[in-house]
């Protein structure tokens, strides 16, 4: 059935129907703003949205499942970045009338099974047409302990950088898959003093320097120390984009400890040191560096 | 100058040049995720998403401040269908690359002059290409004291139904333009017990019904007490949409005092009694309803 055929109220209805009740969650979908209760204090409220448009971040005959997936978990990892707990999500589908209602009601099913994973709440969202391009925009509201959030502007020089994962060929579906960082960035801000943290959308060469940058440092990369996904070169690690792992910095001193307690807490995801912070004057030492920009 | 040639991150710089410091914001825009301080307890959180679509809901031919100022005010008028307080907004930009900057930054200084009007913060956001039509999707966070979140479900039969402003007509410019009822929904859950209440976004014919529904009632319409634009017929204040305006049902009681405190108050803006609530059985008893539903 088109989505003209089917309508709003109706497509609504249907595609909140596997959300789970959660009992902090006073109105879902269906009134006018979402209402949910509160925790204690002490935690700071992280906001963040995200967008994922057809024919930029997923071509038109991927799955729609997977689609869904990458619309939640893109926003979902900018929480992971800041070691915060994603809480609320509201989802925005802006589609085309001509789009059949089942390519919908499968994107939301990879929609509510990656928030489900991390035990987030879809309580909203909005729907319209569009004569354009399908776009999904996720919306959440997270919180984290004031102590345990890391921004992107605590590093300092001598600190030593570390990513997770591999890095390079996520065009090959890998972007459609992945595992937003969360339950790592928890471990990481409850066993060390993480001074800068960021995940890595738009590829190490674009967000490395953002990194520095925002610490008011330069940088130093060890390229050939990259972990790269298998067909990878250094080359492809630095400048594809979209590998949704964690970049972040923390003290020598607690360097020399993290390998290890890693492997034992993670044995299955590879924690790899490629550099470290520089005083600001050695900056920009690092060429052809150009992550994935959009408009550009 | 073409975003092309601008990019996303001089994009943003530019953008986020206008917005406000506020004491509650640790972190706006340039961190992954944007940081506020929540306040006391005994308050709830109500989350909005919504958006705007070229060729949708605006010309390409509008002014991108008008754009901006409607992206805004519409999420936010959400916030005023419940009595509550938006705080923080998030902003989704998706653009064709060959759109001129100067147009994305006019779109942004109406973003902003709304939300500096109700004294929201915009923490954040999103940009990104598109093949399509452009889009802004805005975001919010916002507070209202438990007793005083008015939900659309509370209605009783007998309830008394008031919309406040004059309804039809907003196609022609008044939708670029409208002032959302925050002030006026404050004041009336300060002062009297509001059972059900929203906003009208998709015209009295779509949203009377919804409200109705979800208390699980009927209604009984006086069509021609309707307030209506001048020039609009009945007809169009009952179908034209985008008034955002608020309809609320209260008690009879109540109802007899309010006319007169109301325009003591708010002495500008017509508050009219339009016909009340009745048991479940006489609903559906006006016909030709039909309010601008997506898709369709």
């Amino acid at each position: 059935m088109k989505l003209r055929e089917l309508g709003e109220d109706r497509l609504i209805a249907r595609l909140v129907l596997h959300a789970r009740a959660r009992p902090d969650v006073i109105a879902g979908p269906g009134d006018d703003c979402a209402v949910v209760v509160l925790p204690g204090k002490k935690r700071l409220l992280l906001l963040k949205t995200d967008c994922v448009v057809e024919k930029v971040h997923f071509s038109p005959n991927e799955k729609p499942g997977a689609v869904g997936w990458k619309a939640m978990m893109r926003t979902l990892s900018d929480f992971a970045a800041m070691s915060g707990l994603p809480q609320y999500a509201l989802v925005t589908l802006i589609a085309p009338a001509e789009r059949e209602a089942v390519w919908v009601t499968r994107l939301y099913r990879g929609l509510q099974r990656a928030a489900d994973r991390f035990a987030v709440a879809i309580v909203g969202g909005e729907t319209s047409s569009t004569s354009g391009p399908l776009i999904v925009s996720v919306s959440a509201v997270g919180l984290v302990e004031r102590a345990r959030c890391v921004r992107r502007s605590g590093g300092r020089a001598e600190d030593i950088l570390f990513v997770t994962g591999r890095l390079g060929g996520s065009g090959r579906s890998r972007h459609l898959k992945f595992m937003p960082r969360l339950e790592e960035a928890r471990w990481l801000t409850e066993n060390f003093r993480i001074r800068a943290m960021m995940d890595l959308s738009d590829g190490l060469g674009a967000d490395l320097p953002r990194l520095a940058k925002a610490s008011g440092v330069g940088f130093a990369l060890e390229e050939e120390a990259l972990p790269r996904t298998r067909g990878c070169s250094i080359t492809d690690a630095i400048n594809d984009g979209e590998d949704y792992e964690l970049l972040f910095a923390l003290s020598p001193n607690d360097a020399d400890v993290l390998g290890k307690k890693w492997r034992q807490k993670f044995p299955r995801l590879p924690l790899t040191r490629i550099g470290h912070l520089t005083q600001p004057a050695s900056r920009n030492t690092n060429h052809g560096f150009h992550g994935f920009v959009h408009f550009q």
